[in-house]
C-alpha cells in the first residue's frame, strides 16, 4: 500500500465567544503505519454537532477536551482501507470517531459496522446515530411521556429535536416544536408531523407558545436554554419532566447567563435531568431496533444538511452554533460508493 | 357541653417582603356545633413551617392559599374534646391540620391518632411528622444516597435538615451541614453527629464548604437556595442528585432572584427534583417504622424550639423565615397533659 497522507482540521486557537474560521487550520500529515489491532479508514462523512463547542472551550467537562494543535474530534462514517483488527475487513463501512480528517487510524473501540442495505450510511451519524439515540434515551427514559401529554422540544428541526418530536407522536402525545424561522417551522409541522411549531424569533414567542400548549407542558426536551427555557417554565405543568440535553444558546457565551429561579421547579415538583448519551450505551440495541424499524416503516423522517469537503467544516460548524443549518449537519469528506 | 370559643390567628393583609406582626390578627370566634362525622379538638401544639410563607403570598401553588381574613393553616397536635366520628373518641390525642387556633372542628381527613407512650406528642409535628417524612422521602427516594457518598444539607439544624443528615449517617455517607451561626453548627456536629457543618454567614463560606467536601458533593438536599446553592453547584459531582425541598432564602423576596445557569447540571448529568411530601403519603408507614425505630434506638435525635402561647405565633413565624429558631419551631397553644 502506498504511503498515504491525511488532511486534518486542527484547533489553532481557543475561540473566545463565537468561533472564527481562523480558530481552525487545515494541515496534512502522513498516515502512520498500521499496528496490530488497528484499522485504517477513509472518511466518507463527518458529523458536526453542538457538543463540539464544549470540547474546544478549555472548560473541564465530561470528556477530554481538544487543545490547540489537536485534531478536532467528531463522529465519522468511513470505509475500511486496511485492517489488522479481527473485527473489521477491507471494504467494511463503519461508524467511528476519527474526527475532522480524511483518513483515520483507530483501535476499533466503539466502532460499529454498517449495512448500507439497511439504511443510507450517513444516517449512522444522525437519525440512526448519536443524535437519534440522544432523542430516544432523553425522551423515553427521562421524559417518560404518557399518551395525551404535551411535549415541547427546542431546536425542533435539528438532528435530535426532529427525532424527539416524532417519537412523541408515536407515543400518542401532543408535540410542539420550537425552531428558528418560518421554513423550519413549516418543515417541522408539514414534513415531520408535529402538532405545532413556534418560531422563537417572533416578538410574541411566549404568547404563541402558550397558544400552542393549551394544556400546559408535561415534557420539555431542552436543547437550547435561554429565553425559550424561560417561556417554557411559565407553562410547565405539575410533575413535568425536563430532559436536559443541550444549551446551545449559550455555548458561545463568554460569561454564563443566569438561569431560571428554582421556585417553579419546587412548586410544580418538576424533574430536571442532565444527560449525555454515551452514559446510556446499553440502550443502543433497543434504539436501533425501535428507531430503525420506524424509519423503515416511514414513521420517522429525517433531513440532512450536507456540506461538501472537509475544508468547509469550520464554516459549517460556526453556522451550526447560530442555527444556520437545516437538518442534521454532515460534512461529506469523501466519495460514498453506496449513493448515486 | 358549654359553648366554646376559639382564639384564632387570621391573615389580615398579604405581606410584601418579610411578614410583619401587623399582617396577622388574633380574633375570637364561637366554635360551631359539631356535625355528624366531625371532631372537636383542643390544640396543644401548632407547627410553624417555612411553606406557610407561600400559602399567604397570593401566588398560585400546589395548595389552596390563605386569603386575607382566612384562618392561618398549619399542622397541629390536639386532644379530642368531642367526637361524632367513628374513628375518634374523647380524650384521643391526634395530629391534624386545625391551623393557628385554640380549638378546631374537622371531618378527620388526614387526622391520625397518636400514642404518647411511643413518643412525645410534639414529635408528631417534627421528627415523626411532616418535616421528618419530608427528609425521609426526599433523601431516600430522590437523593438515593450510596454508602461513602457525600451529602450536603442546608438549614441543617432545622426540622427537616436535622433528620436528613442523621439518615445520611445511618446510610453510611459523609454528611456536611450548612447552618447559620456557630451555635447551630456546633449542635449539628456535636449533637446530631454530622461529619462537618459550615456556617453560611462566614465570608469564606465557599472555601470552607469545599474544605468540608474533599470528594465533592453527590447529594444536595436543598432547603434554602441563593448563595448556598451557588457554592454547592461549584462542587457538584457527576450524577449528583438534588432533592429540591425548599428555597427559604427567597420566600420573602418581592422579585424572584435568578437561578444558577443549567450548564453545570448538563455537564455533570445532575438530577434536580422538586417535591412536596404530601405527594408521597404512601411512604408514611415505612417512615414511621424506620424513623420511629431509629428514634427509640437513639440513632436519631431532635431539638424543639417551643414558643408559648398562640399570640406568639406571628412573631415566631417571622423569625423562622429569618433563621432565628433553633430546632423544630412549635407553638404550645394549650396544656400537654402527657408532659410534666
Amino acid at each position: 500500500m502506498p504511503a498515504l497522507s491525511s488532511k486534518r482540521v486542527v484547533l489553532k486557537s481557543r475561540p473566545v465567544g463565537a468561533p472564527k474560521p481562523t480558530d481552525f487550520s487545515l494541515v496534512e500529515a502522513p498516515v502512520p503505519a498500521l499496528g496490530d489491532g488497528e484499522i485504517l479508514t477513509r472518511t466518507i462523512y463527518l458529523s458536526l454537532d453542538p457538543y463540539m463547542r464544549g470540547r474546544i472551550s478549555g472548560v473541564k467537562s465530561y470528556a477530554k477536551g481538544v487543545d490547540p494543535g489537536d485534531l478536532m474530534v467528531g463522529g465519522t462514517v468511513g470505509e475500511v482501507l486496511e485492517s489488522k483488527h479481527p473485527g473489521f475487513k477491507k471494504g467494511d463501512f463503519v461508524q467511528g470517531y476519527d474526527g475532522w480528517q480524511t483518513h483515520g487510524v483507530s483501535k476499533g473501540l466503539g466502532v460499529r459496522t454498517l449495512d448500507p442495505a439497511q439504511a443510507p450510511l450517513s444516517t449512522a451519524l444522525g437519525v440512526l446515530g448519536m443524535p437519534g439515540m440522544t432523542a430516544y434515551v432523553g425522551l423515553l427514559d427521562i421524559g417518560k411521556p404518557k399518551a395525551g401529554e404535551t411535549i415541547v422540544v427546542s431546536a425542533a428541526s435539528g438532528a435530535v429535536g426532529a427525532v424527539v418530536g416524532q417519537l412523541g407522536t408515536i407515543k400518542g402525545c401532543r408535540v410542539v416544536g420550537v425552531a428558528g424561522g418560518k421554513d423550519k417551522c413549516e418543515y417541522v409541522v408539514d414534513e415531520l408531523g408535529f402538532d405545532a411549531c413556534v418560531d422563537y424569533k417572533r416578538d410574541d414567542f411566549a404568547t404563541a407558545l402558550q397558544a400552542a400548549c393549551p394544556k400546559g407542558i408535561d415534557v420539555y426536551f431542552e436543547n437550547v436554554g435561554g429565553a425559550v427555557l424561560g417561556a417554557v417554565l411559565k407553562l410547565i405543568n405539575p410533575f413535568a419532566r425536563i430532559p436536559l440535553c443541550g444549551l446551545v444558546s449559550q455555548y458561545n457565551a463568554t460569561e454564563m447567563p443566569a438561569g431560571p429561579n428554582w421556585g417553579v421547579l419546587l412548586v410544580n415538583r418538576v424533574l430536571v435531568k442532565g444527560f449525555i448519551v454515551s452514559d446510556h450505551i446499553d440502550r443502543l440495541p433497543d434504539f436501533l431496533r425501535d428507531v430503525g424499524g420506524w424509519l423503515r416503516e416511514g414513521r420517522i423522517k429525517y433531513r440532512e444538511d450536507i456540506v461538501n469537503g472537509l475544508e468547509q467544516a469550520p464554516e459549517a460548524f460556526i453556522g451550526l452554533l447560530q442555527g444556520r443549518n437545516f437538518g442534521k449537519l454532515i460534512v461529506k469528506v469523501g466519495e460514498d460508493p453506496t449513493r448515486r
